[in-house]
């Protein structure tokens, strides 16, 4: 339980139909685990395809997972018809992402009217041991009566 | 001219050879356009395979673009043997990133010892006209005697 | 010359009105010392007051005359009667601030309908030589029709 | 407890000691209130010369909190001479800060031999109630053998 309340009953079927249409989420090997009221966490499975120079996940592939579970834990809690953009974002990257898993786990931290604040922690899991490898804060604006931005 | 001097004669060499190691560049669409004392410019071909939702590229791509323009740029500035590691970075979406090319110039602000400081801007340009979508400020480590860290 | 046109012919005298509603500016001995279309600047006479614990002056007092510069920077643009708040900022602190006197540049990045980008360059003036020490980048929240929120 | 073991036992008279040096808490009425292994409190009352212009605690003097809460927390963990100084932090600000009271309460994310990472809640209290006003995220370089910078 996580005391936050959806405006939209269907916000679970809304989040999953929304990350099927980034296609993103395909190119990195990013899938949606988990949708709850204001929590969403997204799993990637690592593959050379998103690595850096010295074979560790690329900062950008953590990011951008991250991005996404903190933007989907924001739309949870959007009232129906309502879209979500990324306006910022700030990543901590304390250790080097390997392994065979990354699990982003995204949460508000405060539902606005018009802005909503969520935080992702990233974790790589290696071998059934996690460690902490990023931390995401994210500023999302709800979006409302653009032609084109719902979800 | 930058005003900056780098330190290893074979700097762009060096950037080259780095980035053509990032599995993620060829995965986004990424290529390297231009190598100078303490600036890189990344260039992104737009394809479905980025999208977000309704159609713009993912926020994780243009952050992925430009944190490696950033990371090289410190890069042309490290000592030789030096590798180089995103410690942070933050980066405002201020516009939807749509057109055919992205570009992110990557340029440094601060080059320390151990930390530095760089800033990347990311402009779509969409039928020949360009539009500022996004800034990033990253934190970079100068890594120094790690092994399997060197660049 | 900054490129911008203010809706607002009042800019200049609505910004140096609300700055001297700023307490927190005398208290850490800031003034304002030029305002143009999207571009401010914020000094402060460095003193003992503002301290950190090695002599330097506090990274609190450097983001907050960076922050000042950049959200005025920011209302210089706005419409009559709209308000400004920061939303979040961002800032590096490249060296240590030390000397007379500090200087914020804050200039508009983006200036939107809802929300403004802009960012703030912080020297320190030391025996007539100026070093960058900081750099921040704010989110600033165009408030409009919200009681007691007003520039 | 907080999982965290000190490497000094002297950690938390070496917090008070160092807070006490800066000046700047003084100055906007900062007090410290609590020094636990990776965790520190810093409490601010809360009077008009900390003010912005709508009559709320300035963003300045939040940041000013939780970047000592942060820093302090950080310097519980790190080792005898060891000075902490900020190398970036960012914060979003969520709601207006106002009241009596703010408490900042920082705690320690990630402890490295170099970098550390922290977070700060800023919470404003009115009337007995508690809001959280901001959330900080700062990265602390751990200095080693340079003359002046030592906590």
């Amino acid at each position: 339980m996580t005391g936050f309340a959806p405006q939209d009953e269907a916000y679970a079927d809304r989040v999953r139909a929304s990350f099927a249409r980034q296609a993103m989420m395909a190119t990195i090997g990013a899938s949606l685990t988990r949708v709850a009221p204001g929590e969403v966490d997204v799993e990637v499975a690592v593959s050379p395809s998103i690595g850096q120079q010295h074979g560790f996940v690329h900062a950008g592939a953590v990011a951008t997972a991250a991005d996404s579970a903190a933007g989907y834990a924001a739309l949870t809690l959007m009232p129906p018809g309502a879209g979500v953009l990324t306006a910022e974002f700030k990543i901590n990257l304390m250790a080097p992402a390997e392994g065979e898993r990354l699990i982003a786990c995204g949460r508000v931290v405060k539902a606005g009217r018009s802005l909503t604040i969520a935080q992702s922690e990233v974790h790589a899991e290696r071998n059934g041991a996690r460690t902490l490898v990023a931390l995401l804060t994210a500023t999302l604006v709800v979006v409302q009566g653009r032609a084109g931005v719902s979800d």
